[in-house]
């Protein structure tokens, strides 16, 4: 499946018809959002900006799609318009890899209310799903220290949604992938080891270990677990570590993949360091996930490298962030959504977000929404309590929002997955740790312009029943 | 991203290199199952077949793929092997759609090792996901009852897992997708309502009704809680339903996206009717899935159609099914894979799996495992409590495991969508309603002919330490 302009709702271009005959010069402005951070956490990591872009450039309906259009009924003019369909707009976001928090815009599109509306849910499938799977990699190396992350967790991904998942994974934090494709594409480094089958499909473990060490010396890590680890798989791989050593080769690690971790690695630790093999690194893996890396570390576990799978790239236990595409703008006249919540109350206008700095070049733990109109902004207003403001003068006001794609063409250099990671990782550091923590971690500030929050309270009582 | 031989783990390639090296021509036989239903269900739906074969069948590496691993240190010899690369062996596997549980064979691969490993991560990637959202389907179409259920979950899957999603909802269940793409690739139904934006995009609600009715009359189903779903949207919709009237069209429905959906689908049935739009029906949407959907019956709510988007095509709340490839042969000798926990030892040989028929041609509850060889099974034995056992005789017989591919083109006919999905709700009227209740649902038994069972034990101890 390629991704074309049908990778999408079919109430997109129901409605673009209707905008065709009615309205086909509308202009929109589309904010995108999330209402809640994944985990119950104190921060996302925005990811798939990249992708998004790259997709848009080229997006078209192909031959295909446009017969299966005009076989739903589709009239021929709209056909036509489909058939000459490319995305032509402007958007406005945050940078890719950045922190970012729940209720402000962190991506706009400016655009064509039709083609606004027909990229929406491929915006929304991309980003959704990268920014998920980026937090949560960032979630696992914040447990995991400066132990080295690796995702291998293709075989239980949702379908070619891997593909996706390893790119979030590294951008988040992770060290390397075992998905050749996603490595090939994204230039993500590859690693891996070997699976119970290798060790199945020879009569004696030993001589398992010893065919892979002599054809693969580099980057040798042996699997121990497949009949007895202590008793049967470390000494094996010691045996054959030695060998190693005999023929100028080192073994690179041992893997353990079930039983207790915690127990396993140290009595490891311990035999491998007795028979001088105290280079060897102990590669642990087996539904892990931020909280048993954690309580692998409290319980001193020796454990170099994390395999993670399942957990990582299905974004568990949410494996959903509850990203929206809400219009703001049209015809240059602010727009509305309101709900009997007013927590869902969607924010008008063309916006941009500021990031408050403070001295110490740390997050100040605020966030300030203006109209975009707006040059500058000294304080601002608590979104709904009408008592509380903050004055905004001490800190260093940074912009969030950088026009990435004027007319349809992006205007920002291409960042490898690399550069995103590292980016994100420096982000990281100006986030207090108290954002970070797992248990009630602290929640970052929004707060409107008194400009905004005003013409917003306008909107609401005009549209109130 | 197309998926090429390169859309796998790299482990399967650096173990190929050393099967190359070593054994060239070692022929396996792999088993592909699960451990555990979802959802702590009593059951799955098996899916993803029909796209398995289709790729396997075309499978391989491309040059953008043998470049890559060119660069990874591959030597040349083993290349050349890569870039001829097919898969070759044969499958077999349940039919797709049909009703499977844990701890048997759905599918088994027998072929070169190196081909039966470079395939595994494609094989469980695909699998497992559909066969995880085929199954989340049949719970929400078991809850639905005679409702109509609608895919709309294209925005919060897993980027283009999504695209599977939509095809394993149809198999488990679903009338009807949102998502153009795979409607118009696996020929699924679409269809589609109106998103708050076009609502928002006119100064007037009941003018967006209007517009959209007059262009899109066939179909048309109003999104009605945008301000205010019983003072404005229900009444604007009314208003434009009798418009229609007028010119001889007739309003679908009406979109409940928000609030108390049980007491607003009352009142909008009430409203309704009252104005004589008694055959306008009423679709609900808002973070549905079996258990929302069972309560809402249960509270008597008015809803035709279902809308169901993130907890259907996240497979949420587990989001992965724990389906494993496991050796069972090599050249001709059975293999085990041993365990601390015995469940979890894997069962050797190429296996068949005969389901128990009643004389009510109801499912009887219990499948039994043989080695392919015997012919027959008359008695089947629990697989580790030594003194239980069934005898079989009073049982018509039906083997599930059907060769699919031979020499890696595929024997079986192409079904549809449709044509599976119907398979799979006749094969759950086979299944007696014990196993599809939500909670503590009846375990479906497995046993092992006398002769696997014996076979199995010897290998364990022959293995054992």
């Amino acid at each position: 499946m390629n991704i074309t302009a049908a990778y999408t709702d079919l109430y997109q271009i129901t409605m673009a018809q209707v905008y065709y005959g009615t309205k086909p010069n509308g202009r929109a402005v589309f904010d995108y959002y999330f209402r809640h951070n994944p985990y119950k956490g104190g921060y996302s990591i925005f990811a798939g900006l990249e992708d998004v872009l790259n997709i848009l450039e080229t997006l078209e309906f192909s031959s295909s799609d446009m017969n299966y259009l005009k076989q739903k009924g589709f009239e021929n003019d709209f056909l036509n318009y489909l058939k000459n369909f490319s995305f032509k707009g402007n958007i406005y976001a945050c940078n890719e890899g950045d922190v970012v928090f729940p209720n402000r815009p962190i991506l706009q599109v400016e655009a064509n209310i039709i083609e606004a509306q027909i990229i929406e849910t491929l915006l929304l499938n991309i980003l959704n799903f990268q920014t998920l799977i980026a937090t949560k990699a960032s979630r696992i190396k914040y447990s995991a220290k400066d132990g080295i992350l690796l995702d291998m967790g293709l075989r239980r991904a949702h379908a070619t949604g891997g593909y996706y998942a390893s790119r979030a994974a590294a951008i988040g934090g992770f060290d390397s992938t075992s998905n050749v494709k996603a490595a090939e594409d994204y230039n993500i480094p590859s690693t891996g080891t070997m699976a119970h089958s290798f060790i199945q499909s020879y009569e004696e473990e030993i001589q398992a270990f010893r065919d892979f060490a002599k054809m693969r010396p580099q980057n040798c890590v042996l699997l121990i677990d497949t009949y007895n680890t202590l008793k049967s798989g470390l000494p094996n791989a010691i045996k054959v570590a030695k060998e190693m050593e005999e023929r100028g080769d080192k073994l690179l690690g041992v893997r353990l993949d079930s039983g207790d971790l915690a127990y396993l690695s140290k009595k490891t630790r311990t035999m491998l360091d007795d028979a001088d093999l105290s280079y060897v690194k102990i590669v642990a893996s087996n539904q892990l996930d931020e909280y048993v890396i954690k309580s692998l570390k409290e319980q001193g576990a020796y454990i170099d490298i994390y395999g993670v799978g399942t957990n990582l790239v299905t974004g568990k236990p949410d494996a959903s962030i509850d990203g929206v595409y809400k219009l703001s703008e049209f015809n240059n006249t602010p727009r509305i959504k309101l709900s009997e919540n007013i927590i869902k109350t969607s924010l008008p206008f063309k916006k941009q977000v500021y990031r408050m700095i403070d001295e110490n070049n740390m997050f100040y733990g605020a966030d300030a929404v203006t109209i975009n109109s707006e040059e500058s902004v000294s304080l601002m207003e608590h979104p709904f309590d009408n008592t509380k403001s903050l004055d905004l003068n001490r800190f260093k006001h940074e912009p969030l929002l950088q026009q990435v794609m004027k007319d349809g063409k992006r205007i920002i250099a291409s960042r490898t997955v690399t550069e995103i990671k590292e980016y994100s990782q420096s982000r990281l550091q100006q986030l207090p740790n108290e954002y970070k923590r797992f248990q009630n971690p602290h929640i970052y500030k929004i707060g409107l312009s008194p400009k905004l929050k005003k013409e917003r309270d306008v909107l609401i009582k005009k549209n109130k029943f």
